[in-house]
């Protein structure tokens, strides 16, 4: 293939705008090392007279991106727009159709629409990019297609949402409450003036869907994803977590079990000293467990613009170099509606009550967890501990020996239902393998 | 090119008997997903008779490697036989020469020879791959040739001798001493019966010198590098390092100055619960430090079968989807030949001696240390404190404030010459970035 392409660049933000002016910069980079010559013939975006860093006179403005998708002069679209339907995936599908070049950075796109863009762009033949959708300027797509990992994966998880790390790093080590570390993660514009999808573990979601799809030959799917946020964490669980040695981390884990994949999302302890305690700030990591080629463990910016368009560039010279791969690593035919299985082996948890202060409510908070099977390991519980706004109950810490997840959910239940509580329990996993 | 490959494999060790048995176990997953087939058309090794994992009989024998080069069938020749000369440069030489694909897991090759086969490599421009020559299963050359870093790196650094790392991790949590940590690695196959490389820096500068080519352009050379080994570090500097919320490790770091690059191989002090200093046993990391990227770090396993024969098996992929880099990124003619910048910004050290026990010792040795214009920031001494083999002298432990390295050597030289210290004091600096 020739080595000059020319670029349709569609979304113009930060990220957009970042990629510009990251090409424009290794122009003679990208010639010297990797005989690539471009051009960024066209733009668009939906507000022409925005205040941007780039100079929209020395490109081509399209008013509709999907004529980007339609010009016979474009080689490769790039998508920056956003959101899993609409002109995002208006324009993939014409892209590919068109039997062009595609780099998007959109993972909601991705995750929803995983099944058609496969069939599609196995179809056509075409180059689909998606480095920067996940885990911003860690190539952690590129390390899962590239043949490192044939034998077998059994697991693939971390820190999936910088936003959410931020939150939960803030908490930990400035004793901030939950609503105080988001509002300062969105002065720092780390978080969206909607942050739901950061907080509430979808957006973590969708990136380990991708990434399960990648190790485990499946088509992205959240159906059977469990999925748990991080609202309910209260800052002293970050500080029981640590006397215990644990950091609390939202975790994304896709694991191979028998007769499917177990996919969760959910705030877990992880060992403070570990591959994932010490990851703090909007930074992500993730970590790779296979049977020939031990543990792999990526750690890096989890987005923003530099890491962000680095990892567009790298597509872009990916495709440049023609190099092609099934867009989850396997040929569309040979992939597999993701099938589930729930269930998760034996683990420790901690356990986080505020138990109402009355005669007897210890006896028979436990009684309830011995008769679902729940075994205590370690306990807390300290007079001196009460929340603002719970000042009839005492938080009561514990650890469980390794039980199963039924046992959990039976033993939640029963707790809500008595009167020996006040504000909802929670169960948090103790992640195994760090 | 066409996807059916006749692959010839030269050294069949551990880890080439792994790569064979990791090519046949993959052989449907390879040309599922990469649309490649393959033939191993011959086998060569020193010995023909040794007991192996494979059996001889399924591939031809070559008693003489280099007949794989000539031999018109063979597109591709993987080289795992070793040394920096001898039959694996032979090898090479002619491989490329015949215009067929290389690989190599073969660090002191490249390290030696890296400018001609960087012309060869160039000339003939022929595939040649070598991601298991760095640290074993961690893709660190795939990711640096990737793009992703066409912006300035800073610096790149890391724990590259998985030996040396075992022998310094037991010393540390298992209060083992020098002697019987290495003889621990050697029982368990993580040290050869001649450690030496492992132990004096020598690899890890192998190692770095290439990191150190991809990442700033120049061939690899260990001309101008500092290289300290880990042979000096006592059972106790372990002790205080910890006190003082360090971890010794031996850690490579090739850094862009004003002027050239700076590469040193050194014990360092690195932060304990730092993304360092919880890499343990025989494991690696590498922290690629940058301008538009941030930190990106990777960890995994240094060394062995598994990794070493997936990485192989990597650069086999990238060999049959035509993927083609330059050797070191840049063609042949853009490389520079390595220039030096000794010039170290200031930093803090570990500093320890044994000071003879005699009145106004501690008042001499200190005023050593303030003539050189380095200044205290922490000491300690303890008289229960004393190493068996030193019964007359006291361990003085003092961190510095920062300071640049001719202090440092100029304190030393002046040191030994005095009767004020029994054993040669070490300096060890402590590492900033991480």
């Amino acid at each position: 293939m020739s080595n000059s392409i020319n670029i349709g660049i569609a979304g113009l933000g930060t990220i957009g705008c970042g990629v510009v002016n990251n090409l424009l910069r290794n122009q003679e980079s990208l010639k010297e090392k990797y005989g690539l010559d471009f051009e960024i013939i066209g733009v668009s975006a939906s507000n022409k007279t925005k205040k941007r860093s780039i100079n929209l006179e020395d490109f081509n403005w399209y008013d509709d991106p999907i004529d980007l998708a339609k010009d016979k002069n474009i080689d490769l679209v790039i998508e920056l727009v956003g959101g899993e339907k609409g002109i995002a995936y208006d324009l993939a599908i014409e892209t590919i159709n068109n039997k062009k070049g595609f780099i998007t950075a959109n993972k909601a796109l991705l995750s929803t629409n995983g099944k058609i863009l496969s069939e599609l762009s196995c179809k056509n033949n075409v180059f689909f990019g998606y480095e920067a959708a996940v885990a911003g300027g860690i190539p952690i797509i590129k390390t899962l297609k590239s043949g490192l990992f044939l034998d077998k994966i059994n697991n693939i998880f971390g820190i999936l949402n910088g936003t959410s790390n931020f939150i939960l790093s803030r908490m930990n080590s400035a004793n901030k409450s939950f609503e105080d570390a988001l509002s300062e993660a969105q002065e720092l514009g780390y978080a969206e003036a909607d942050p739901s999808f950061d907080i509430n573990g979808m957006d973590a979601a969708h990136k380990l869907s991708i990434l399960s799809a990648i190790s485990f030959g499946e088509f992205p799917s959240l159906e059977n994803t469990s999925v748990i946020g991080i609202e309910n964490i209260q800052t002293i669980d970050h500080k029981y977590a640590k006397e215990f040695g644990y950091k609390i981390k939202l975790i994304g884990k896709s694991s191979l079990m028998k007769g499917g994949i177990s996919k969760e999302i959910s705030p877990m302890l992880v060992k403070k000293d570990g591959s994932l305690g010490t990851v703090e700030g909007v930074s992500n990591v993730v970590c790779i467990n296979t049977d020939y080629n031990g543990t792999l463990i990526l750690e890096g910016e989890g987005a923003g613009e530099g890491p962000t368009s680095a990892s567009v560039l790298s597509d872009i010279v990916d495709f440049a170099q023609g190099i092609k791969s099934h867009l989850f690593n396997k040929p569309f035919d040979d992939l597999l509606d993701s099938t589930n299985n729930n269930e998760i082996s034996k683990r420790c948890y901690y356990l986080r009550v505020f138990l109402v202060d009355q005669k007897g409510s210890m006896a028979k908070f436990t009684s309830i967890l011995e008769k679902n099977g729940i075994s205590i390991d370690q306990v807390i519980q300290r007079g001196d501990l009460h929340l603002k706004d719970e000042k009839n109950s005492t938080p009561v810490i514990i650890l469980t020996y390794p039980v199963d997840s039924d046992s959990i959910n039976s033993a939640f239940s029963e707790l809500i239902k008595t009167d020996l509580i006040s504000l909802n329990p929670i169960f948090l996993p103790v992640l195994k393998d760090n």
